[in-house]
């Protein structure tokens, strides 16, 4: 089993995943699968994958066989686990914790050579009810702290498998980005009296200079202080602390602003290699009103080199402005 | 000019380059550079980089002429630019600074072909000199709140150039991760009225699970909480905050354990790429006292996908346990 470690200095927590692999000979560059490889996650082959957690499907197919339209199952070489006991220790002057946790994959569709840009926009849309029906699902673990659900397209952004697919991860504990977030929600709110995100939404609703799109429920634009070039994230317009909280009504808007948030980029930068994550509120844990879920969207077309490793400070060849405006003018 | 930007949320800071590019069709992947493409960090070719800010060279020779060992140069396309005012402001509802800083590259030596690894010991000894003069030279410039100095090894780890060189970064404001660094070392020192770092050194060095290699006065090892396989740091043994106060008499031992930790890293994995940064206490401001400097070594062998980068939370699939034994057993 993995093992969550602690480090002494800044608290981020680590897993550290022995299953997964590890010697030297291990991080050989892969070469890239060839584009006939057999694909575990295509239609017919749902006996090489994990049983399924829940599916889309046709009205009498039977589970994990073929007529489904999404399928969530467990990731193959999970870095956490959902048996066992969390148990909390120390080891010399360090803290560890057991590997508990969930670690998902969402089959995004049947078809391999599909992507987000390309698919109908009624499955983008079942996408996001599906990410919201596991968020649901999986905070009534009340050993899990933390749901993040993410997505690598691309084997350099670490896909390792092409067929289009989105993964979530549960954890016992706070991720070190969310809690800087909530810190500087609360902070802000010490001094301002208002939510961040929301005065985010205003300023740039407002003035338009890095917006990529739009509608009446979403917005998408690229941050003031991106840390990556053609950096985008996507925030609901109302006040939201949860993903789960997502109305029935906003799914096809949501839906709808991703995709065409994605399209712009294919089109812009020739389907780059990128990952989005999901920021939520924590769950199992005092109630964060004060939090603004949302998408941040990272291409990733450069290297990230020494400096920013070390320093936590970006270099931004594109100022947000230019990205964004590369990206609303390129036609779809 | 570049500026640095503010995230509202988390407060890091960002530098939105535009001089470096920045179009979408400058982000193509750069063919790997031919092995007779021209250098010109190559001796003889001094006139094709800014002039020398300071260089160890043969007595009797000109500056910015061969008859050197070790030249350092401003960055040709520099992420900062010393010369200009400060300038502190909003852009409606967020903050912006001027780019005020310094950007420099030290060309380690004239030999297009030598790596950390196989410099003359001396030679190590001669860079570590140079790292610690620039610091001192440059804390003299009260605008500046940080100084990194780098080393970005191989294409992938953010190589633009074979030639050997690392370089330095200084920053009118201080970098997030050093910030969290020192607010780390603050709690630890209320709850134990110890250095975390002075308690690492003792538990490693007691233990010896994750050490590299180690001599009087300093230590390589894989930290507990390595975010990477292979992750390495190296500490003084003896607390000391700021790399500026390394000794004369410590010079040769630092090199000594950095050269046998990238011979390890490159025996064992054939040469990978790596970063590694110089954690030290910010300058011109309080002094901390508290804060102990060391090298971060992370090698670049995983691709760090969206859950990484969205959460702050790694998963490393080489127990640091095993990452040094297998640098340990490795022969020389």
């Amino acid at each position: 089993m993995s093992e969550l470690r602690r480090d002494p200095i800044v608290g981020r927590w680590v897993i550290i995943s022995s299953e997964r692999g590890g010697r030297p000979t291990d991080f050989e560059p892969a070469a890239p699968r060839p584009p006939d490889a057999f694909c575990p996650f295509c239609e017919g082959n749902e006996d090489k994958t994990p049983p399924e957690i829940r599916a889309i499907r046709a009205p009498g197919t039977t589970p994990n066989t073929p007529g489904w339209k999404i399928r969530v199952v467990s990731n193959k070489f999970p870095a956490l686990n959902i048996e066992g006991e969390l148990d909390k220790r120390a080891r010399g002057i360090y803290d560890i914790m057991s590997g508990i946790g969930a670690h998902e994959v969402f089959i995004e569709t049947p078809e391999h050579e599909r992507t987000i840009s390309t698919l109908p926009p009624d499955h983008v849309r079942d996408l996001m009810w599906m990410y919201r029906e596991r968020l649901r699902d999986l905070e009534r673990d009340r050993r899990l702290k933390s749901i993040l659900i993410f997505r690598n397209s691309g084997q350099s952004a670490g896909a390792s498998l092409r067929h289009p697919h989105s993964q979530l991860i549960a954890t016992p504990t706070i991720p070190k980005r969310i809690l800087e977030e909530l810190d500087g929600v609360r902070r802000y709110i010490d001094f301002k009296d208002r939510c961040v995100f929301c005065d985010m939404v205003d300023e740039e609703h407002t003035f338009k200079q890095r917006v990529v799109c739009e509608n009446e429920h979403f917005i998408s634009f690229s941050p003031f202080a991106a840390r990556f070039p053609f950096e985008m994230w996507i925030l609901p317009k109302e006040h939201q602390p949860c993903f789960k909280s997502v109305a029935d009504n906003q799914l096809a808007p949501l839906a709808a602003v991703l995709q065409e948030t994605i399209k712009r980029l294919d089109k812009s930068l020739e389907y780059p290699p990128y990952n989005y994550v999901i920021h939520t509120s924590p769950v199992n844990s005092e109630i964060n009103y004060n939090y603004h879920w949302h998408f941040e969207i990272i291409p990733r077309l450069t290297h990230v080199a020494g400096f920013e490793w070390g320093t936590g400070f970006y270099i931004n060849p594109t100022p947000p402005e230019r990205a964004a405006q590369f990206l609303r003018e390129v036609e779809l």
